[in-house]
């Protein structure tokens, strides 16, 4: 496959889908839904094949549970179908409409950003998910998924094309790309592609950053802090901490990092160890929080560090202030909680945090698309352009300018023969 | 000036200038004013040092008459900074308010990029919009103008940083950049550096845009067209399109390419060639507009040209849907405007361009920030991201979302001990 002259046949098909009606979009997302429920046991069949792949080639068992696609992934699926149906239409919204002077008026309208490269994890619901946003935000757009759900995603990428047809939209909106030089080819695409959205390790999201002309939404490294504030909440700070670290260890939103006030060192870090020691948690620290607890002693640098991992590093700051200092400088901006019971210092924090999400006593882990009620997440931004955090329909929409005249030049404007009138209407 | 170093002393500024209240930047507006108005004397002594530096180096006149500051123009920036104080706090702007679950309530705050860079031309009074802007968003912002104006540059800077610090917002918060080399150590900060807005010639920007990490917002070229439909009214079309080719032959929004249904070519070709004969306006055409007036013949490429002159670019479409697809393959994005008594087909053509601004019977010049009614602008973005057209204030802000919980994990969630209970407020 020819990833440019497919994606200059996607930018004609482009306006074409930015035009079409929220019924046209909703009635594809429902055959959709319909076509995956009829379809199940040719997916289930397809899964089946990765699962025993992905077992055979001794994948670890974490990744290899987020490829499995069953009757309870694909409840979930078409729940969320239903909820995107259920939202009101992104898309020709009036989002101004100005009267410049007589016969003279100017709209903002929402309308879709165009074409959108995905490029996602293994994960067939994931494919779902994106490819479902894309329709309710008119987007067209290039789906790359992980390798190892090959056979799933193509069975359910056929599905959802097929669906998309037969409601009437172009047939050129969307692609599947499958094999991994694509990539590549796709990240030279400016003149065609819009947005790039991937998601992945680090060290891939990096990678995409730095070869591509095109804008690119997303994070790379998702470096999540803690500080527990001198006016904290044992009770609050324990299971906080053990949650952001270990719920779900490989995401993005897990915790690296807990600061902890100094004054309240001696008494805090031994309580700490102890929880974390009951989940296998190792604690790196400080030459001064090694004076305290035992732990594997590191140097500044290693506050860089993502682990991913059962491991948290932890350092002394004086207060909020040298807090704020600390995750501004190595903090990917990503999310960072304080816990304290002062309101005061709560509000300092998270206003002086430069972060998409700033939190007070929860863990770092409701940073999430679904658990902030916006429906399914295309990805979460560290960026400050566009979208910030977790990025559902709205972060797919740009707007245009439309203006209406009966013939009025500028001329007449700088002259001083005519003059603006503004009125919001 | 080492300006890594310096941007890294302006991020750690950017979150004190973020926490600040809409009074302090107001006030800081207001002592600006105050000083310019002060110290216009100083200011003009070396803009007169200026001019006259450009009259000796014999830069062009139109140039040069952008370079003079005088009485004119400085009551035009007290009146664009009464303006601007007059608007509302773009900052700490509630734009979501949910309770997730009980004692867990997520917002969603407006609050500014961070540090902008803005690299503009010679244009002293740019240099007071754009600072301006900066300050009233609350972005920190690294200025680098034109080298026709350093010296009133400087005078200027000096007062508006000087009423800034008097403001008591931070010192570090601005910094003008004088030497061109600084440019290119400018687009190496991406770590202290949150956006960049160039604003020049086509190469500038897209050597820019090529040689950095940090997002740019702005336009490259300004390839705007008029399609004159054959539903047109003769009397719109041509003043028009002379105010469109004329008013300001230099600027972006300038049109450089004509479409004309060819149903109408014969009638109307040789008005449109009377008409710009006295305007100085040559045309030149493809070989079938050549056939039908005398124009100096060009080949399909040359539509991808974008003149700054008194040259105007001539094709011959069949309809509505040609002039689409040539206007979003050859155009830049900017603003393209329609020639039609046809509602059907001007609705058609404004849902179709992909382009910034799309107009019907008006002039393409109107795509500006200040004729939009939204006060100064600090560029027009021909991407898709962030923001589009002509970009104020708006344009300059992000968000955060900040979370209040007491002690809340995911795994309680996850595990459905508890569940989410949406409520807007």
């Amino acid at each position: 496959m020819n990833i440019k002259e497919e994606t200059t046949k996607m930018k004609l098909a482009a306006p074409k889908l930015a035009a079409s009606s929220k019924e046209q979009r909703d009635q594809a997302l429902a055959m959709i839904a319909e076509n995956l429920e009829q379809n199940a046991d040719r997916i289930f069949a397809a899964n089946a094949e990765d699962m025993e792949a992905a077992a055979q080639a001794q994948i670890a068992a974490a990744v290899q549970k987020r490829l499995k696609f069953d009757e309870h992934k694909l409840q979930d699926v078409l729940g969320g179908i239903k909820q995107l149906i259920s939202l009101p239409d992104p898309l020709h919204r009036q989002l101004l409409h100005r009267q410049l002077d007589e016969e003279l008026t100017l709209y903002r309208i929402s309308c879709p950003i165009g074409v959108i490269g995905v490029i996602f994890e293994a994960r067939p619901d994931a494919l779902v998910q994106i490819s479902t946003l894309c329709i309710k935000s008119g987007n067209c757009a290039v789906l790359k998924g992980g390798k190892e759900t090959a056979r799933t995603n193509r069975v359910l990428f056929t599905l959802i094309h097929q669906s998309v047809v037969e409601a009437g939209l172009p047939a050129d909106c969307m692609l599947q790309a499958e094999q991994h030089n694509e990539i590549d080819e796709l990240l030279s695409c400016h003149e065609n592609v819009d947005l790039l959205i991937p998601r992945g390790s680090n060290q891939f999201v990096q990678y995409i950053m730095n070869h591509t002309k095109i804008p690119v939404m997303g994070h790379a490294d998702g470096i999540c802090h803690i500080f527990v504030d001198r006016d904290y909440d044992c009770d609050k700070a324990l299971p906080v901490i053990t949650d952001a670290k270990t719920q779900y260890t490989a995401a993005c939103n897990a915790v690296e990092t807990i600061l902890v006030d100094r004054g309240i060192a001696a008494e805090f870090l031994p309580k700490l160890k102890e929880e974390l020691e009951s989940h296998q948690v190792k604690i790196r620290g400080t030459r001064e929080v090694g004076e305290l607890i035992p732990c594997e002693v590191i140097a500044e640098d290693d506050f860089a560090n993502e682990y991913l991992d059962l491991i948290l590093a932890v350092k002394l700051v004086d207060g909020a202030e040298e807090a704020v200092r600390h995750i501004n400088h190595y903090g990917s901006h990503h999310t960072d909680s304080i816990i304290t019971e002062n309101a005061a210092t709560a509000a300092y924090f998270m206003e002086m945090v430069d972060s998409a999400g700033v939190y007070q006593n929860c863990s770092t882990r409701f940073a999430d698309g679904f658990r902030y009620g916006f429906g399914a997440e295309v990805g979460i931004s560290t960026g400050k352009i566009h979208a910030r955090g977790p990025v559902g329909l709205e972060g797919l929409v740009t707007y245009k300018y439309k203006m209406f005249g009966s013939g009025q030049i500028v001329g007449d404007y700088a002259s001083g023969k005519k003059q603006f009138h503004f009125k919001d209407i």
